[in-house]
């Protein structure tokens, strides 16, 4: 890509922008440059209309016959629904419930259960620690029946076999921004005899998938990064139609029921993907969620990677012209092997990344010296990526982070 | 207790009321009264506000700055603590967390483990369904290294011997409303080696309870029935303090983890109640639980009991004058031995309800023939309970139930 580096070629690009009307489904602050929609989605509009909506009219007014007239006690498979066409699956593979981290749980036993008498999990080394967490939980669990191996990612192939239950990996890395090759992974691993189960969190809402096209099994994803679901949005599960049948996973609420008002005291699954439901959803957090979806309707998947790419590309254009090797750049260079976000290394990436968030361009810090910033083509512009270098580059030059305010580590960095 | 039989009477009880001013704490509907806050709390005149605030303000202006600036990460541990106090609990032995299912699951692990050896876990036959089903899943994922084993009530003193780990109970039981005796079933279990596990999902909010004094291991319970946390609100953990340092659970996420920013792949568990959590929280479904938990704020335990009791006790009077011998009385006669909701039993339950639903008094059916019936002190009067056996005596008299459209069931029952 030949980048533009003035702010009026950025202005230009803006202006033949196809998904540009989309911006307006958000409510974005003033004087702020968002670049951390990887980690929490900005505000949809339709949002606080729809949670006062449900507030007010179907809690307050209908009280509990809003289960059913209301559709929440649906909402889970609808929405549910609504996010497997952003992944390429089908409209019945996918259910709404819990955390990203309960579902990994979930499906990963499943898939131990579906392949007896392999006794590896096999992932990466600095996969999302809470995916590792979780698996280890498990193994713990299953006192030693089962291990979990973490191996480098260019070796992960040739670790594949016939020892390996399931192969657990995230799609897009959370720091690196690195894509995997789903389907060559995916082929790869069931060659093997073994399952795969992809954490699609840093991927869905990012870029395109073909779950389907790529034969995947299982995978999970979360609702409050590129989906904008809000903060702790409920988490998603993909289980292919081929599995459901099988599957078994231990978290067995009445909600995952064959007939939860039936009250029986035997635990019998539902048909299909609903087996994956445990407890009573928060019908509030899933509200906020089918908004955020809701502002990608009209919006192909195809149209999204095309801008990121170009908001990323153009990200590191700047970088090298205006503060030609300041940054260490962590995510792959090449726009097509990296998803919708741009890890940097700096040793005074903390008090920088602080700095530039006092100044309005908000991006993230991850542990030990990452500087993380997330390009999200709904609401994101390419002037918007040109202001917010200047504004890196005037805390740069200027050495503002250096300022003892900005050493403060804060809670959540 | 003589219970008044007249309205005013009611009403005169009504001005009594140490209580009445709670019930401008809610938004209640006009033309209804409302017998099924044991199921889903009714609506707080705080929530809406406070979620409007957390979505425009917190999540819309602050963005990602609010898990720090809005206190959004210690959510769990800050509501978590406000529950402690209607519990009798410690304020560092409470989290909120997850759902009711998912928390049993983790605990009831945690016991199994600090139990090695010991392969049963105890309960009886119609638990709360969800209870027995994720028993029902951590036992089949154990392999046959713990089975659970149901008895009825009167023989769980006696089935409490060397080969339990851990006793797990409904406090109050969510039809017949039966109080287990806590204190003494866990001296009981206690002294056979066993730990106990009690689901207070309904009596938090409707009775005092003294965890601390009853010697209580650990529990769980819900934030969407006596709390008025909102449909499908988060759960609760209860951990006794001196199990705490000890505990492993296997759903050990990110959230749960003693330095979840250091991003490291190994989990260490957080000091204290705090390795109970695991994904990320959802913040607007948390905001929902604390303006509901907040509906108790300079409330004490004891006013709510002898109110529920006072109302409770009304409604079975009134029935046995103007209904005698129609209903079957399921739950205990005596108001000291039944939570605060009341089970009748009848054939034609369902359509029953479905009427009583139609004409305003909203109670909620339970297969296979029960009618039950809630009494939340905070917003409901001994006016409301008489009207509400007026509306049911014109039901029963006039047979309005017998009308073809109460005979259509709806998804949730």
């Amino acid at each position: 890509m030949t980048a533009p580096l003035t702010r009026e070629a950025c202005a230009a690009l803006d202006r033949d922008d196809p998904l540009a009307f989309a911006r307006d489904r958000f409510d974005l602050p003033e004087g702020v440059i968002y670049l951390d929609g990887n980690s929490l989605g900005a505000l949809p509009r339709a949002t606080a209309d729809a949670l006062a909506q449900q507030t007010q009219e179907a809690w307050g007014r209908g009280l509990i016959r809003s289960w059913n007239s209301a559709g929440w006690i649906d909402a889970p498979l609808r929405v549910g629904a609504r996010i497997a066409r952003l992944i390429g699956a089908g409209a019945d593979e996918v259910v709404v419930t819990d955390s990203t981290s309960v579902n990994l749980f979930k499906l990963a036993s499943a898939a131990v259960a579906l392949r007896p008498g392999r006794r590896v999990i096999l992932s990466e080394p600095g996969n999302f620690p809470t995916d590792l967490y979780m698996l280890q939980g498990l193994c713990a669990q299953l006192g030693g029946a089962v291990e979990l191996k973490c191996v480098p990612r260019d070796r992960i192939a040739e670790a594949l076999d016939e020892t390996v239950a399931v192969l657990v990996l995230t799609h897009v890395h959370y720091t690196s921004g690195e894509v995997f090759d789903m389907a060559g992974l995916t082929a790869r691993a069931q060659a093997a005899g073994a399952l795969t189960l992809w954490d699609l969190s840093h991927s869905t809402g990012a870029l395109p998938m073909d779950l389907t096209g790529a034969g995947a099994d299982l995978a999970v994803g979360c609702g409050y990064k590129y989906l904008n679901g809000g903060p702790g949005a409920p988490a998603f599960a993909y289980v292919a139609r081929r599995h459901q049948d099988g599957l078994r996973q231990p978290l067995s609420g009445w909600m995952g029921h064959a007939a939860p008002f039936a009250f029986v005291d035997d635990y019998q699954p539902a048909a299909g993907i609903g087996r994956v439901l445990c407890g009573t959803p928060s019908v509030l957090a899933m509200t906020a969620l089918d908004c955020g979806v809701a502002t990608f309707d009209g919006v192909e998947m195809a149209q999204v990677r095309a801008k990121s790419m170009s908001l990323s590309g153009l990200f590191l254009d700047l970088l090298e012209a205006r503060l030609p090797g300041v940054f260490q750049l962590v995510s792959p260079r090449n726009a097509a092997d990296r998803g919708s976000h741009v890890s940097l290394a700096h040793p005074d990436g903390y008090p920088i990344m602080a700095a530039l968030i006092a100044d309005g361009v908000i991006g993230d810090f991850r542990a030990p010296d990452r500087l993380r910033f997330g390009f999200t083509p709904l609401y994101l512009s390419h002037t918007d990526v040109f202001d917010a270098v200047e504004i890196l580059v005037r805390i740069m030059r200027e050495e503002r982070w250096r300022d003892r305010r900005f050493a403060v580590r804060q809670a959540v960095t």
